[in-house]
This record gives structure tokens, sequence and C-alpha cells, in this order.
């Protein structure tokens, strides 16, 4: 993540993908979500989805993991560039979280993220909030899940500006 | 879950409690969201938070827990009872996650849901949608979590009603 000031609306990253195993995705249902639909292919096949289903979270986890990891290497190749990045900061929350097709058994899914807006703080100082909607698309090109993020940023220190 | 006709506005449903153990917050970080101040104290005093916070995710995963545990015991004495209950369905989304205070280590959270809205889908005979507002308190009462969510249930069956 760059600093709050470097940051644009409109800018686009490619976070990367993640392919959904059935094994990780009965995993991580058992773990966190233990509905039958996401813990079995028999489950699945008894739901209205007529197949085992990943979990809702399993699609945010995995987003969450890419977004961490192309911060961490965001920031490697900036500092060795000589420059500096910062981490992405904390997160306030997020809004209009939509899994609009099922994610199934060996599917792959590629999300993106992009800047729709940037906000002043008053109440935190050296600190802005960018509010992101991310996406994640399958290897169909169906769009299967999105969500608006929001994250405070720090501004550039005085030193470096 | 009852059935779709079952449901009123206004339902209020005690989920349960869960304590954030400091290991249990660095295991979730580590393994989702490998951000540093999630993943330790020293992370946590060099950020704003000036301690080490819970990833909200880990936050949203608790409630999942305890919201899947809720509804298995409810049909469970239903069953018992000689009645008849629905698991709770898929989810299409949710809206308005807010993350308001962070949750630190040894923090217990108390979650609560209640019934919102009610809507009849067209697109889906057999089922209905119940907006959910669901909320988490602290140890000291404080409101840290909430979020607005959507969830599928089954109308209850022809032969049934």
């Amino acid at each position: 993540m760059k600093a709050f000031e470097d940051i644009a609306i409109g800018d686009r990253s490619e976070l990367g993908s993640h392919r959904f195993s059935a094994e990780e995705i009965i995993r991580f249902a058992k773990a966190f979500d233990p509905q039958p639909f996401h813990t079995s292919e028999a489950g699945g096949s008894a739901s209205p989805f007529g197949r085992m289903i990943a979990s809702g979270w399993h699609t945010a986890a995995a987003f969450m993991k890419l977004y961490v990891a192309f911060d961490k290497e965001h920031q490697r190749l900036a500092e060795a560039e000589g420059g500096r990045a910062d981490h992405a900061g904390p997160s306030p929350g997020f809004e209009d979280m939509r899994w609009r097709k099922p994610v199934h058994a060996g599917d792959t899914l590629t999300y993106v993220s992009e800047v729709r807006e940037k906000r002043d703080l008053r109440s935190m100082p050296g600190w802005g909030l960018v509010i992101l909607h991310n996406e994640a698309h399958n290897q169909d090109g169906e769009l299967v899940y999105s969500f608006t993020g929001k994250v405070f940023v720090r501004r550039r220190a005085p030193e470096a500006g």
C-alpha cells in the first residue's frame, strides 16, 4: 500500500488467484461454517444448489490472504528500489458483501481491487480512509463475489514530503 | 432455524459468547490475515491501536460458529419435542459490517441476532429471505461489532401446513 497521498481514485490492483479444492472447502467449513452444503458433496446435493459450495467466509478469507500478500510484495519491491511503502492499516468495516454465484470445488477465483474514493479523517491525524471496490471472477469470467472495503492508510511522513 | 412462516420480526436470539485468547488471535491471523497488528503484541504496540487486536474476520468467524451451533441445537430440541425445524439456508450476502471497537486478547464477546425484516422471493419458490441484525458486545457492555445479514429460509412444507 502506498502512502495516502500517492493513491489515486481508479487505481486497480490484480491481487492474484485462488483455487478452491474440495479438501480445502470442507476443511474451512468444518472449522468455521459447518453447514451441510459446505462440508460434504452429499450435503450439497441435498441443498438448493445441488452441489457442495464453498462457505462465503472462505471466499472472503481467500481475498484477505491475497490482499495481505500483495501488500507485502508491494512493500518489498518499493524498499528494494530505495523507496518506501506502508502496510495497509486496519479496517473499520465494509459494505455490501455479495456472494453472487456459488463457488464449487475446482473453481479458481481471480481477485481485483479498485480504489473508488478517498476521505480525509479529522479524527485520525496522519491517516486517511480509502474506499475499495473488490471483485472476484471465476475461471469462466463470471462475477461471483464483490464487496466494498474501507482501509485506513497512513499519510506520507512530514520529513518525506 | 424455524420455517419461514414461524419467524417473526423482532425475534431475538442470544447466540452465546466467545473468548478471544492471545493464542487464538495469533493463530487465526497467521492463517488468514497476517497483518503485524494481528500476529504479535509487538506489532500491536507499533500500530495506532497500541495493542494487538483480533482480525475482524476472526470476530466474524466466531459469529458464524456460534450461529451454526445455535441453529443445530435449536433443530435438535425441536426434533426431541417431536416437532420440526430447518437448518438455516445459504446466505446471498450481508451489509454494513462494522468493527466498532478493537477486540483484545482476553476479551469475551456475546453475540445476539435479531430478525428485522422478512421478504418473499418470487425467484425461489419454497424459500423466503430473512434479514437479521447481528451484534456483539464485550465484557464491559460495549458494542464492538455489528452487521446486517441475509439468510434464505425454507417455507413450511405443504403437507405440514
